[in-house]
């Protein structure tokens, strides 16, 4: 069950002027909903900074159809035993390009290591990681 | 057909000796690859910085199950005539809480404005928005 | 004057929890001061996406002693009506090298611009810029 | 003494186009300067992951004139075995607004700390902080 609660604060008149405006127009319905946002999101840069805190990932990659180092590296990582592929998404963008997103969760910093390795495949063009805290977005 | 072309570049001793010990560590083959990369970021992500530019990009929503507004706004989406949905990956995290992944194309200032969109629906506790210039890796 | 305002905020209780401990280990006074950080930095971030924007900067740059490009760019830097420079400081680093900070006032885009060419003088091994919106701090 | 090494690399026709056409742009001399910026650059933002790294660090803070918690602050810092600092320069921004730019030496991880605990201090507005790794750009 989901607790709120009800908190008091001072700010600057100006300053809670220009946020409402700024609210408004990014869509928010209330102050509430986009300070719990602002209040989530630098908890979870936080967090995300210790190696051992646990995170959903997103890795992306846009390789070469013919890179062939990449299944097998790929392979080795389901038998990580300090990650977990939850799923991987495979997508043909052009005649010589794919598109790999995995989605995984575990420790931020073996997530890391993990992009790291798999972005010097040769034939990989081009790699993100997306780290979100899963811990903190574990309640509302 | 991939054309490489060998070129030749003067750099400090000094700073050559570090480069080739991290690249090393992380698993580069040569330095022609390690180079490429740094050259393709690069490039990449001065690309970004225009908003008219292409890009592919992945949308990480975590949100709460019973959010309601969320699903209306994806469906909108839909109909942008400026974003084209690729592929979504539902996934769920835990008793609470669901993840979606939506792979999409488009100009990258149109995907900042979806995010940004789809991060203040009530009910989407953490969200991150990862663009990738697609032209620049179209071919290696 | 300082105007000060008194808002209701109803955030999670698990989130504000967790936000109680954090602030306490970085040493804020209490959570007012702290949402009020958070909404300001993140109003900041907003207004300094925009190129228009006016902003006040730090520019480092860490260089060769014997660059001579670098003065006279710095020289044209004087002539240029968007920007106003407010003052530089030289540091003497080591045998080899120097750091310059230029702190200055002007339109975000352009202080980019400037930043951009400066990095690019031969000699200049480091540099970065640093942006800071200078409205919204105009009054707390 | 500056020793420079000549090493040969392949890269991408299409790839080292792109780059070209950007590195004109920007006001680059030649390619070996604007690729010896990247891998600086690069070797530079994994040094400083390491918070025992050796940084030079730049700490901007605007605050209000009649901060009276920041003064004692700065002062302790003086005595932190860790840190040196190298220089300060104070800046009326306006009627309301003091700019501290400090210039220090140290471990990054040091660095960052001091960094978030200034931040906090009452009537500090806006802190940022910007840290080059000093032993890189050491010799070029």
């Amino acid at each position: 069950m989901l607790k709120i609660e009800r908190i008091g604060v001072s700010v600057d008149s100006d300053l809670l002027e220009q946020f409402d405006r700024q609210i408004e127009q990014k869509g928010y319905a209330n102050r509430s909903q986009a300070i719990g946002d602002l209040i989530r999101e630098h908890l979870a840069e936080e967090q995300l900074k210790n190696p051992a805190s646990e995170a959903v990932a997103g890795i992306f990659l846009v390789y070469d159809h013919h890179t062939t180092g990449l299944n097998r590296k790929l392979n080795e990582m389901q038998h990580n035993q300090f990650l977990h592929v939850i799923a991987s998404t495979h997508i043909h963008l052009d005649h010589h390009n794919c598109l790999e997103v995995i989605i995984l969760k575990g420790k931020s910093g073996q997530i890391k290591k993990l992009a790291d390795s798999l972005a010097c495949v040769k034939g990989v063009k081009n790699s993100r990681v997306n780290l979100m805290s899963h811990h903190q977005s574990g309640s509302e």
